[in-house]
């Protein structure tokens, strides 16, 4: 059984973190999060495909462009997502990093924001700056600081999350740390996913930008939780070289990219069991299919029907809601060569019902996390997608917010 | 306010009702629902687009076409889908139209067969054919026999459904009658949705097939509960010609669309809003799109959010959801010109806030019927969609099913 916490957290050399209580969560929690590379860093970031769009997301991708992808410094407040807030959320977005580049000495576009909370209020902008120096005086290299971050990050989380991987290369510790935010059951004012990794790896953006890409494509893009997507996404890879061992090819760029996916499978992994509402997290490995594509693709209307997240809420191995979600997909396949497993437990076979022991498969469905198989009899691709049941907590939280 | 219940039941000439229980669904209530046109009738259908497809579906789509849309019988059971059953389901559907056509002294192909409930079951077919001689000989026109059909259909839903319209040409009535199941939270084994529509027009199939299509599309296509197709959705319309009015052309034509109209939408919003979970049926207006079909595009988009059904199940005004659904929705928008009102009140001016009052929004969305608008600022297209909350009730319905 996989355990989807946080667990050892190993730290990469050049960077500094803290966290502290800026007054912008209601609940008097720490809201301001930042990163320091006193040496500076490369980074490359992925963002929100959404059209609407937060102000901290358009600014920083502008700053990795202006700076060529070199950072200096990340300034994450939770409680606000400064989204749908027009010019003046912008302009807000901005006096931040130019508040922090002037604190440090750099450029303005070598501060990266970023926010989350709630949509559609102006940024407090003043509690943000008038905190900046003292945020910045007390970062620190340590696990200590790199937990309390984590923690002030979080919206209606329930828990922190990181995870990070080690390797050795020409005789030196190579270490990626990835801390993140985003919650299971996605919960009011949009359950941002923000994701923060580490390296001390020497690698050029256009090195660091290639392998996000890959990575991010085979984790973060492959869980669901309920198919919304927010307006402030945000995963950002940032390297500080201090371990001296260059990943842009061969075998240090192999355990580099194995150590980068190991972090973001767990980190993906823990954004989707965390939440009130989950209490399964589902594995779908589609596999016989055509092309990746189409693997995905079926995978995610299995994923986000809402027949099959409620027949999982129950434990329940009703595999006809999932043999329909497949045949809505919008992929031409025979429904007559579709087998679907639940567990090592066979209970489609060639579209039709197969005979299964109807109490052993319940108790499968009854552990807090499983695997479900389909194999579509089109040809020798496959895709893995994690994802969740759908609970009545789930629509308790999410109705009963402003009321 | 729209009451969604069904009204007054018109009865066209020309169609005979009954209905009966035949053991088929394990409450031993009626299950075995028959129509006959004594002179037969024109007939025009549409099916799902899932590519599951159960084995009625593809013998009635086989039958209409071998018989020129021409139509004797429609014979329906509930508590079976004949579906993922293989060859065996087809042979079991053929079965039923031979033995009713060889009871009506019809061609087999004259027999319409329809099924719904369980998926993956064999169809208990000797139950119907048994039962057949017994159901069709007691049909009657009579709006009590009309009646026990719409019961007998039924599965999940918690009340029958029909509609009815009547207009005047040529000096004589011309009646047009729908009877449907499906269930706006759609339950167990999958809420197909069965629409029967009957008319005494004079109409060919052709005719019937063309003015069917552009209505579904406004109808029963431009709603939506959980996203979810079933395997066995199926709309027929018969055409007896027992009043001696033809409808192919000029006013009659007209008068015979919107009566049709009328009956379709009152059908599919009396589907929305049935289901123990929908506290709130929603009609979303979709306005200055480019086109219709982004206007659709968008609103199925928000119809099928998670997070804005659960914030309608609150009653909680949370335009940041919409409009953050509206930004995935794939249409290549400006969120600077999005406006959103719900009922009169503006919530959202040029995508961002718009001051409103907060108890009086709440107030209005806790009507059991109500209308949100989007003003896109793209263009003079609009689009009409009728949608409905997402409730705890419904996980509970939906997750407790076999366990």
């Amino acid at each position: 059984m996989t355990d989807h916490r946080a667990g050892e957290l190993l730290l990469p050399e050049g960077f500094c973190f803290s966290a502290l209580a800026a007054g912008i969560k209601a609940s008097g929690r720490p809201d301001l999060a930042v990163v320091e590379a006193p040496l500076g860093a490369n980074a490359a970031a992925l963002f929100t495909t959404n059209r609407v769009v937060a102000a901290p997301v358009i600014v920083g991708r502008n700053n990795l462009k202006a700076s060529g992808g070199r950072l200096r410094a990340i300034v994450i407040n939770a409680g606000n997502a400064n989204c749908a807030t027009g010019k003046l959320g912008l302009r807000a977005a901005e006096e931040v990093c130019r508040a922090a580049g002037k604190l440090l000495n750099a450029p303005a576009s070598q501060v990266f924001p970023s926010s989350t909370g709630i949509i559609g209020v102006p940024l407090p902008v003043e509690k943000i700056t008038n905190h900046l120096s003292e945020a910045l005086r007390a970062t620190q290299p340590t696990q200590d600081a790199a937990r309390a971050f984590a923690q002030a990050i979080l919206t209606t989380d329930t828990r922190p999350k990181w995870a990070s991987a080690r390797f050795r290369a020409d005789g030196e510790d190579v270490t990626v740390m990835g801390i993140a935010k985003g919650s299971g059951m996605i919960h009011p004012n949009l359950a941002t996913m923000l994701v923060y990794i580490f390296t001390d790896a020497v690698a050029s953006a256009g090195v660091l930008r290639d392998v996000l890409a890959a990575t991010t494509d085979e984790t973060f893009n492959c869980i669901s939780v309920d198919g919304d997507t927010s307006t402030n996404d945000t995963v950002l890879l940032c390297a500080s070289g201090a371990s001296g061992v260059a990943v842009a090819k061969g075998k240090a760029a192999r355990d580099f990219a194995e150590a980068l996916e190991k972090v973001c499978r767990s980190l993906s992994e823990q954004i989707v069991s965390d939440g009130e509402g989950v209490r399964h997290v589902v594995t779908l490995k589609i596999e016989q299919a055509r092309n990746i594509a189409e693997a995905r693709q079926i995978a995610r209307v299995i994923a986000h029907s809402l027949l099959v997240k409620t027949a999982w809420a129950g434990a329940d191995p009703n595999w006809g809601r999932i043999l329909a979600a497949i045949g809505r997909s919008g992929v031409p396949l025979d429904p007559g060569r579709v087998n679907i497993f639940i567990g090592k437990h066979q209970v489609c076979r060639n579209g039709m019902a197969h005979p299964f022991t109807e109490s052993a498969v319940h108790q499968y469905m009854s552990l807090p996390s499983y695997e479900i198989s389909v194999r579509l009899g089109r040809g020798k691709s496959a895709g893995r997608f994690v994802t969740c049941d759908l609970t009545a907590e789930y629509v308790h939280i999410n109705a009963d917010y402003s009321t």
